[in-house]
């Protein structure tokens, strides 16, 4: 028995696409006909990698192994970025599966296959029922942006009294305003210029400042928490002044290069500096049901699951043109 | 009435030696005759500048406002950073006094008077009383250096069962090292040499690991928390890999650059950043009565409370050969 899957990974050359023989699922994993994959900005990090791409894959269950339980034949279901943990460390025994530490030996990665593609064979243990009421080309851009922006909101108890900016309105920036706004929080909105003021505050944000070429922001009351989810790092010391002391600054932006903070306010504000990456399951779980119960919904361009829609909807992201999220159909 | 106090102020010239005179305590107000003062590395940036000096004081009350409620003539008392604040903010409201949002206006510093000097008049509201078994010599240097310190511990909740890191055995360190230690926490020291070993491993250190040079630290289990007390920021890079996921580190020292941390083991490790500036009046309380209990002994040097005392003492610290407080006595 066995399937062919077909993966699109990544080459020095740029895209390709593999076709590989596969076992079926053993044990507790699952086949998954993928359907739907969000396309996100860690993606073009492996551009040249020879990793399989994509890990916002939702599809149905297609086939199980002997020893899955909770999933059956037909489910609709989807992944992230985690994909299996060691189990045994601290963070894997407090539930924190993003952060395991071996995660460079288990988790995130996957050599072989990705959400670019026509199946995967993952553990069941992380894989995520897709809610009823969450259509699977919405549900798709939740498994990491939604996930990674939820987080921020649980993980760090960010309350509907708080008052919370989001700097940039993209991928992330456009699922952090409406999870903020459905909990009743005051979102307020700081994006270069004013061209998607409207988009945000139809989505949840209750005030919207622009930022290009602003020296000093004037936007009343401090704020509680910083949520920036820009492409590169913004400039902190505009962003300091309207913290409130004691506030949280969340830097998503996946960079490699150094935060470049300003120690002094940091210090005498008690200021709050709080990396985080993807969620934990827990996590994972409870913003899929928040999402369904509430409707929230990721703006989305539509692109074949193919090589050419696979090329064409990553190049639209890297050129910053996405409005918000690509989703790759098969 | 009033009384003729003599204040040490920084200027352009350097230490200067005023006679004031100056009105009884009236209201809320306490007059304290000082008997002993830290000298905190802080006192340094103000040595130019036409401010009172000094702001770990210890002393006795020697005359009390009408207003007054819980001192009384002779008690031994000290203050810290903080001597008043707006009362009214969100941060005040909230019991975080140092972070008062009127900081600048109402706290902090006193440009007249500070605890270099014979005597000071504050609100009897952000003095604190001396606890019994807790020698005024070594009461001083708490009411910043310990403050400081302890406010990590306490207020961001480390636990007896944390490995914490301490980078730096100086005025700051060595009585986190302290407290960490009466607490029962695993209390691991990194300093540039070997010559701290002995005595931080006297004063509650469980290991001690030099980083001059070192390319790579090798310590066994990484760090739940890391505090950083030296006088300039170090190679992140050192630290970053020796950390827990989620783990957090603490940048005491007060620098005007950047924190220059690199941004994606921050983020992979979701690792927090957290400022943090003396502390509020309540954890000072619990610091005093902790650091009697266990008997926490600054490492003390002693100068006279004179012009020259002060200078001797503020040179001594800055060319570094502090061991490792110094306390003005008058």
């Amino acid at each position: 028995m066995g399937i062919e899957f077909t993966v699109f990974k990544g080459s020095p050359d740029g895209i390709v696409q593999v076709t590989t023989h596969s076992e079926s699922p053993r044990g507790n994993q699952v086949l998954i006909k993928i359907t739907h994959s969000g396309i996100c900005g860690t993606d073009e990090h492996y551009r040249q990698a020879g990793i399989g791409l994509g890990h916002e894959g939702v599809g149905t269950v297609q086939e199980i192994g002997e020893a899955v339980k909770g999933f059956k034949v037909g489910d609709l279901v989807g992944w992230g970025y985690t994909h299996k943990t060691c189990g045994i460390c601290e963070q894997c025994l407090k539930g924190q599966d993003q952060y395991c530490q071996d995660r460079e030996l288990y988790g995130v990665h996957n050599f072989h296959q990705g959400s670019f593609g026509s199946h995967a064979i993952w553990d069941a243990s992380f894989v995520f029922h897709v809610p009823k009421g969450l259509a699977p080309e919405f549900a798709a851009p939740l498994m990491c942006g939604g996930a990674t922006v939820f987080n921020v909101i649980e993980t760090y108890n960010i309350r509907p009294t708080d008052r919370v900016g989001v700097v940039g309105v993209g991928g992330l920036g456009h699922l952090a305003v409406q999870f903020l706004g459905k909990m009743g929080a005051n979102v307020v909105v700081l994006s270069s210029t004013n061209s998607k003021r409207e988009e945000a505050l139809k989505l949840g944000a209750s005030e919207f400042y622009p930022t290009k070429d602003v020296e000093k922001l004037e936007i009343g009351k401090p704020l509680d928490h910083l949520i920036v989810t820009t492409n590169s790092l913004p400039n902190w010391n505009l962003y300091l002044d309207i913290m409130k002391p004691t506030g949280t600054i969340y830097p998503l932006t996946v960079s490699f290069g150094n935060l470049d903070i300003p120690v002094f306010p940091v210090l005498v504000k008690g200021m709050n500096i709080q990396g985080t990456a993807v969620a934990a399951r827990s996590v994972h779980n409870r913003m899929l049901d928040f999402a369904a119960r509430h409707g929230v919904q990721p703006v989305i361009e539509r692109f074949p699951m193919t090589k050419s829609g696979v090329e064409e909807g990553m190049a639209k992201l890297r050129d910053g043109k996405m409005r918000y999220r690509g989703v790759l159909v098969a």
